[in-house]
């Protein structure tokens, strides 16, 4: 069987630069045939460069880079240095990318490619604000019905928020562009923090990563050194999730995640909500089911698959 | 020690009558001055005639009821009865009681109560809407500071809602009076659902409880029995939480409760999360703590606590 | 044929002065059976010793004056010194009052009041916030149908308002009571600022006032020198509208209003637009039409009157 | 002086074309450099066709149409054959286009076009719902800095709206794109119904118009006849407002407006007030006047202007 196309449309972000590898390091599954930037974890010029530089540190300058949109679609940016650190990308010494970002936009890229695609041909994952795809379908609708699924890390429900008490940070910062998407009719799977929680990165598992001496794999681990800081006041031990390589995890290996069809909307109006991804869990608004939801993850075949692929890499 | 002062203001209700029964059940812990009731779970004249049939089938006629408001302060009354029966306690063979309503209003005997005693006396329990108490409130502002703690049951953070995706019960219903009371500056307990599915309430335990061979005891059990039926679209065996009854528990035996004081906030504005009770658990808002939130019931000492204290009436 | 009983509900306010003494000096018409006082232009306490001070000067001491709300029942209270001075009536010279206030809260004399009435025999006149008259229909919805009709001076659509760009000041300032009785299915008359703008009471009508050498009148335009200092960006001249009295001038001379039936909805959401009452002129909405708006005042009759009505005091 | 260079962003619409045909008889002043068409009054397939017929009748088949999205950013789409006819421009015969649409996307003409121009040299007239520009600005923000004005046709407060009570058409269907463009920093002048009811078509201009004898006119003044059958319910006569038209006008004759700098907000939050546009005419919130009103039009120049230039095309 041939690889799924995927198209990533990413901020990296540590935890994106563990999706992004963890889907190079699955060529037998999963072909990216693009990657799509955005402004997000940090800003737009920030993550682009990033994104170029971890298909360099995955030996794979060949697949395309696109900037898109630098902000979210009505509300201003809003990034997270505290999170990530100045760059995004902060604890990893990373190769100077040898490709140049693509002349094309992010959004016109999208439109562009899914047009030409067979219908239910490519999947997306979007692994910061939505933004980006969101505009390719107030831009080309006829784009819709022509994706296999959109595959997001973002929401929380069970967890509450990690921007607000009720929004999660990818969802928060461009709730517009969520709420787009998840009422577009395309097929949507979400990876949410109250998913993404259930599977802690240890010092452990790092420590084989790193053992096996390969470039990417080291810098993955010092990077996700500097991603472990953050977050004290939340969890209880130095692990921590790594959200976006959740995404990567459910393409290539679904059935280790618990997962429940539910309507799920997207607040877009109270200040003390907005951003919210509201699961209908119980089925009780009788509105469509829009979503998969994941719920949980297995830790230790989503841990071990990780460091194969990862380790594959350079 | 004196019994600590408190004033139930409840929509009974099966568990409105376990955690009137409760109280009513340890005079040395709590002196229940007075009940007032409103429109919730089944009309306000329902709820008020069923809470002189459980101060009748406690044995305590002398306790007053008093009938406060029939509805929401903004939005349309919305009732229960698919869970509580047409008569909101159905499946229990209750008294008919010996003692009238009083004359005065709920909220006039609220203002009344709380003005004419000494400042930090009374405690106020909320088991349905907060409509009454926010009124209250309202009318005379100047018995903010004179109550000791409002404990209500209502709310839902990390199990969402019950009454939408959101939105539990008893907020849903009268969003605005909960955001009056928690924005009042009283100090406020919150026991949500989150908590009160912490302790189900099993079959067993009801036969322990019939066993006693009390009237009360053996009605309480009945009308559980009843209370049971609903929700097994969401709980995996027959054994259901028993929400207001956690109320009592909280105040005789705290010490069984994980608390923490946040910021609770309640959305009035998004049709989504009208009725959230937004919980800021991690406090990255820095809005004022105005809550302590009660997160789970340690359940064996809870339900035998209940057996001795509901056992020990009539 | 008996005069119209009204209850005038206020926040003295100059202007509330000018339509209670118009009220009082039209005996024949309208009999003024109380007064209940609401915390908006000034705090509770200030409008309720004004409320004396002009049923004084109006030597009618027999009037009984209810203090009701200090406060808005979701929103915090915001008055308008800026306008009518720290007293809430400067510019005038007022008598001590010679009656203590009620007792009773001005809430439950509303509920007591009309309960008591036959059914359609009162009118509520509303010249502040809407606070008092939705908590009574909240305390009691039985007084909801007993009412004659309710007779308002608050709103703004086709001038926009005067406390944000979108909402006149007493509606602003708790638009929830507003909501609460426009939806009550109560007959609501509304004269907005749309109406009071159309009768500007200048500088030459206030010499007259004054001519007829009586206290009550001199008072008054005293007062109302004081209240025409405000509004100077806005208004052309020196005259000003004189808000609250066009409540009376409805009451006595209907027939100088253009009327219109429509539907009115009060915001209760946005923050750009809460405590705006829109108007739908048109009927587009199809919605059910609630509310009498006044539209405009024939100035000259309605100066005539009042001129003639307020100088028959003292 | 070289004329100046104007976009026109519209959905037509007969007084889009009166818009356009305006513009386009006055070469000396203006340079439509491209129209980018909209889904709003019709649909995109229907308005992208009328814009070239609109071309073709002025004798103008070398201006390019770029077709842009087919529906609002966030709302679905609400289209307005009630007024317009299913066609959206009923009752002209109209030439058929000898140009095809321009295979470019609307929105990556504005982009492009904006971004190639030298600074401040390019004006973008919208006159329909706004989100090509918005969608424009979210892809690239840096074409911003480089509009020289925005123009508009939308909003309407004085007057209410006519789309719902509080909201105009074109603002109603896509509020987030206008709060997008409001809110982005560019120069907005808008041109409301508060405005374009100022100056209303009557049936003897119409003739006027007709007796030039030029095609161009005579098919505007048949599709006007069309166009005046809607709004019995709200105008006296048969005259109508010509909305889009005051856009052209404006930009020809500025000196014939009443204008005030303001801020302007759009409301993308209540269900009643969505869409409306928030004049802060009095300037009471201190915000930034981010927009030129044009409040009131010389009836008389203005369709003088409009015969000469409409009447010179053909």
């Amino acid at each position: 069987m041939a690889p799924r196309k995927i198209i990533i449309d990413t901020d990296p972000g540590q935890d994106d630069a563990f999706a992004i590898l963890f889907a190079l390091g699955s060529p037998a599954e999963l072909a990216v045939i693009g990657i799509t930037t955005v402004g997000g974890n940090v800003p737009l010029k920030l993550t682009s460069e990033n994104a170029l530089k971890v298909i360099e540190l995955a030996g794979r300058p060949d697949v395309p880079v696109y900037a898109g949109c630098p902000g979210p679609i009505v509300k201003k940016l809003k990034t997270a240095e505290y999170v990530h650190g100045p760059t995004g990308m902060d604890g990893a010494d990373l190769p100077t990318p040898t490709t140049p970002l693509q002349a094309e936009h992010g959004v016109n890229y999208l439109v562009r490619t899914l047009m030409d695609a067979p219908e239910g041909e490519i999947t997306v994952c979007t692994l910061g604000p939505m933004t980006n795809l969101a505009m390719a379908m107030t831009m080309e609708p006829r784009i819709i019905p022509r994706i296999r699924e959109v595959v997001l890390m973002g929401g929380g429900f069970f967890q509450g928020g990690n921007a607000t008490p009720a929004a999660e940070f990818n969802i928060f910062v461009d709730p517009h562009a969520a709420h787009i998407v998840f009422e577009s009719g395309a097929p949507v799977t979400m990876c949410p923090i109250d998913c993404t929680y259930t599977a802690e990165m240890t010092v452990e598992w790092l420590d084989t990563l790193r053992a096996t001496g390969k470039r990417a794999a080291i810098e993955a681990a010092n990077m996700a050194d500097f991603y472990r800081q953050y977050g004290g006041f939340k969890f209880k031990t130095s692990a921590r999730p790594i959200h976006d390589a959740c995404v990567t995890g459910y393409l290539l290996a679904p059935e280790i995640y618990e997962q429940r069809l539910c309507n799920v909307t997207i607040d877009i109006v109270s200040p003390e909500t907005i951003g919210m991804t509201i699961v209908d869990w119980w089925h009780v608004t009788g509105k469509r089911k829009n979503c998969n939801v994941l719920r949980r993850i297995d830790p230790d075949p989503f841990f071990a698959l990780m460091l194969e692929r990862i380790g594959s890499l350079g």
